[in-house]
């Protein structure tokens, strides 16, 4: 009775189970772009494949108008010219409704089963949508091919594997039999059968369009219900080639493809966007974007369980280090990585104005903020070397807001345009540095400046730089708050302020670890419980409401004593 | 490390595990109001500590104006004159705020032992707290006992396991080691500490108030919420005592005991609980009411989980039987239980007006009409027997509801006026039966009547009588549904019927199960799926968004290879 793809990958979902147990370090798929792994011409075909793509009509054989949609520039400067099938949202929601009936009936181990085998083979596809990560969010190529390949994989998997467990947790069927003093046993017998919520939506975002698209999408399937895929109208190719797979599979299943669909739409969708997230048929939305966006449908799609990632602002306290020059490595390292467009980057940098301790003395505000300025310079000296860490930014939205982020204090790091060696219409900036001071600065460093923008700001002391980190935090929302201190009370302080703020924390990273990053199995993204997001990747939480349990119930003869003659 | 309360009671939370898991019959509270369990004397005990409650001033050390409220007045005919101290919810709230910095330090262990401490001592005052049940909702004594008693104990008992289950599966933390090539090993220890959302807000109902109100009480505490009690005004007494009840536990366990507040209002406290319910530090309410009002919090209170119970349809679909009879029984039964005032009740009863098959032959539409008709009229023949079968209508809306549904159909049963033999005063009402048709009745039986208020309603069809069940719970909510036929095919139809209405289905009640009951550690109250409520009792999803986890991390040595030298 086992379903073959849940047998094919059951060894997998069983040492995921252990890892989600455990949160230690575990990850499935290989994130380095190795031949030995990936294959000894996978890196060059897949580029092959990638620029197949270009100026072609993307295949899709799903529900459209027979017109076409599609304007993804990369952020390399040339535009892809891909033309996507447009759907009327209307069809895709019909066909969706038709494709729920088996689909439903499949059951856990069908739902569990057929994402397993997605992602098997989306992870084959590692290169292609690495390729077409980069050349839409603007991500320089490894970073595009781990954290659009292998990590985005892993999150989903996550996500799988956390609804699974959930799903085993209800018995299919129970004996229920109460004693009734000297009268005979009440007795029955009770079937629970696992309920999809209808239809979900993804809403994807255009800087990480499969890592943040793929937990809702794959948690939406496992636990049965249908997808309906909008990606961002600038990152439309990374989630259209995985909902291509993702039909494959389910074909070659026995199940209707239209399980999930695409929706593909030009710039400027937000109307249509509004219009299908209040329809009556869709239950679930995962959404990463704008914090406007987000809370638009928070507060409209009464209709649906609502998961968004929206704005944030991102901390770093930096109290009292032993080596500043590992500090402000690390944390320049985190300002440029992909030009600081990561929701997790961080942004603003407290540091007491009256300087702070370190191994051989004290450094003064100025020398902590000219080292941190100077490891930013550091790493953007070589601009060859430098965009494979910068990347290219996404939007002329990003642009804009350095050009309006210059005017708010004094300059540190100047943001500067690079020349790309390979793509020479790129559009590269290095990092901007801001001076700030929490006495009068503090409307400009309570929003999200997203982009390679951030500032080292004065305060009065450590215990203002924690109460600010943790207020904010609260307040505007955050993804990450990070710590510099060789104090164990301010390291206690710093947990207390990260509590106060729900948001994660990282402690006196000056090594291969980055406050950026978040491992899957491992670190919750997000908690849930400030405003960047409603919820976290992944826990129980991120997956219990997307099914429910519809019980029946019948007398049966009792077990327990003999039979009454019937 | 492991709390004393915790220990105490930890036998009872892995016997409450194993039944989760499992879902058979399990019970630690004994429903039964026996003198060898609860004591010779605890029935005399409770019923005189009950009335000396009555015309006095409840003893509550909490904050408060100085001021009482109070109009509770007992539907057997007698105002309970009980005054409670009236409190200012923004002083509660400030005490909530207070009381949670060393509740939320606690952590799990804490959280879920001093739940189960607080339920064995509810236990202990069944008596006491089920006349003061029955003398705020209108329940005779024994159900009063049960349902409010050891029934609803089960539930909040329930709803502690269910939220253990999900606090045990988060580590404490964890070792993290990342292999880097031939670098050294990435390695870090990880620290996950569970975090309450902050003070929930409970807001009980008239006839249920502890049975409804306990599983969102105690699904707050045990993961570490604070929590303010708001009770219906018309049922204040039995929720004042449980949280009497969990202030000495928790004052004694060494917490502030404001953890727990209770909130009495005068009648008409709408706008009142509108005001609280959107403040910022509510982050958690659990409703049972009316559509009207779960619909407003829904839509309203943006910045909590909202978990609400609301008004539904209950159906009941007769297609073919082998003892109308017992049949007829059974369901009259369901319809006089409380007269009718249970959320679970049914309301709608469908019959073919081609008549039905049964084991001798057939039977017209008007003869199974009348089948239930007499049953109806011969449970209630005698009033003194009737009385403890009826209760007592809650309130005069029961009433003016029964008058206006009088007028909508065809009478099959007269609902009728009885004295009770104990209670002069009492507000006892027999059901009225109306025979209704699908063809032009629409408009009348799509709606909960709330009260003893049925119909037989006379369809073309079993399929048109299944197609109505699952459109009507889809559309207009359902707690449950009944089925009653001896042909497979149909109880399979009706099991799809049950799917698409999200309903809880019932195979051919003829026995000592009702489809009004609904047993704690087995049968899902609600699925949470139909506008009759969001959320059920108890699942994972009902607790998982209770709490959050927020993460620490910081680089250690590395355990699985050599240390490098520092």
């Amino acid at each position: 009775m086992t379903h073959p793809l849940f047998a094919k990958h059951e060894d997998t979902l069983q040492k995921a189970l252990a890892a989600i147990e455990t949160r230690g370090y575990w990850s499935p798929f290989v994130e380095m772009p190795s031949p030995k792994v990936y294959g000894e011409t996978a890196n060059a075909d897949g580029e092959a494949v990638f620029k197949a793509h270009l100026n072609k009509i993307f295949e899709l054989d799903q529900p459209s108008t027979g017109e076409t949609v599609g304007a993804e520039v990369s952020p390399f400067g040339f535009p892809l010219g891909v033309r996507y099938p447009k759907a009327d949202p209307d069809a895709l929601i019909a066909a969706a409704a038709e494709a729920q009936r088996d689909w439903r009936g499949a059951g856990p181990q069908a739902w569990v089963g057929v994402c397993l085998e997605i992602l098997a083979r989306v992870n084959r596809s590692s290169f292609e949508i690495g390729y077409s990560v980069m050349h839409t969010t603007g991500q320089a190529f490894m970073m595009a091919f781990q954290a659009g390949g292998p990590h985005a994989q892993d999150r989903a998997l996550e996500a799988v594997v956390y609804a699974w467990d959930q799903l085993r947790s209800i018995p299919a069927d129970a004996h229920w039999e109460k004693p009734q003093g000297k009268n005979p046993l009440l007795s029955m017998h009770k079937r629970y059968t696992v309920v999809p919520r209808g239809t979900g939506l993804v809403l994807g975002c255009c800087t990480f369009p499969t890592w943040n698209g793929y937990p809702g999408l794959f948690a939406d399937l496992a636990t049965g219900n249908t997808v309906i895929v909008k990606p961002h109208p600038g990152a439309i190719l990374p989630l259209a080639l995985t909902v291509r797979i993702a039909r494959d599979v389910l074909r070659e299943a026995g199940f209707d493809p239209n399980v999930v669909t695409l929706l593909a739409t030009e710039p400027n969708d937000g109307a249509l966007v509004q219009d299908l997230a209040v329809r009556p048929e869709i239950k679930l939305i995962d959404f990463t974007g704008s914090t406007q966006n987000g809370t638009w449908l928070e507060r409209h799609a009464h209709q649906a369980q609502v998961y968004t990632e929206k704005a944030g602002v991102n901390q770093i306290v930096i109290d009292s280090v032993d080596d500043i020059k590992a500090v402000a490595r690390n944390i320049a390292f985190s300002l440029a990585l992909y030009s600081g467009q990561m929701c997790t980057a961080p942004q603003n940098i407290y540091v007491p104005r009256g300087g702070i301790r370190a191994a051989d003395g004290t450094l003064s505000f100025d020398e902590v903020a000219q080292a941190i300025a100077g490891a930013v310079q550091k790493l953007v000296a070589d601009p060859a070397r430098a965009v494979d860490l910068l990347g290219a930014i996404q939007n002329d939205g990003v642009i804009r807001r350095i050009e309006e982020a210059d005017q708010l204090g004094r300059v540190l790091v100047e943001s500067q345009a690079l020349e790309h060696p390979t793509f020479a219409g790129a559009r590269v900036r290095t990092p901007l540095l801001l001076q700030l001071d929490a006495a009068h600065d503090h409307a400009s460093f309570t929003k999200e400046w997203f982009g390679p923008i951030s500032f080292v700001i004065a305060t009065d002391s450590t215990a203002q730089s924690l109460d600010l980190a943790g207020a904010i935090a609260a307040e505007h929302g955050a993804l990450t708050l990070s710590v510099y201190s060789t104090d164990e009370a301010v390291l206690e302080a710093a947990h207390e302020a990260s509590i106060r703020g729900s948001v994660a924390l990282s402690i006196n990273l000056t090594g291969g670890v980055f406050v950026n990053q978040s491992a899957a199995f491992s670190d919750f993204h997000g908690t849930g419980a400030n405003p960047a997001a409603n919820a976290a990747l992944t826990d129980a939480a991120f997956v219990a409401n997307r099914f429910r349990v519809v019980q029946s119930r019948v007398h049966v003869e009792p077990k327990a004593a003999p039979a009454v003659a019937g």
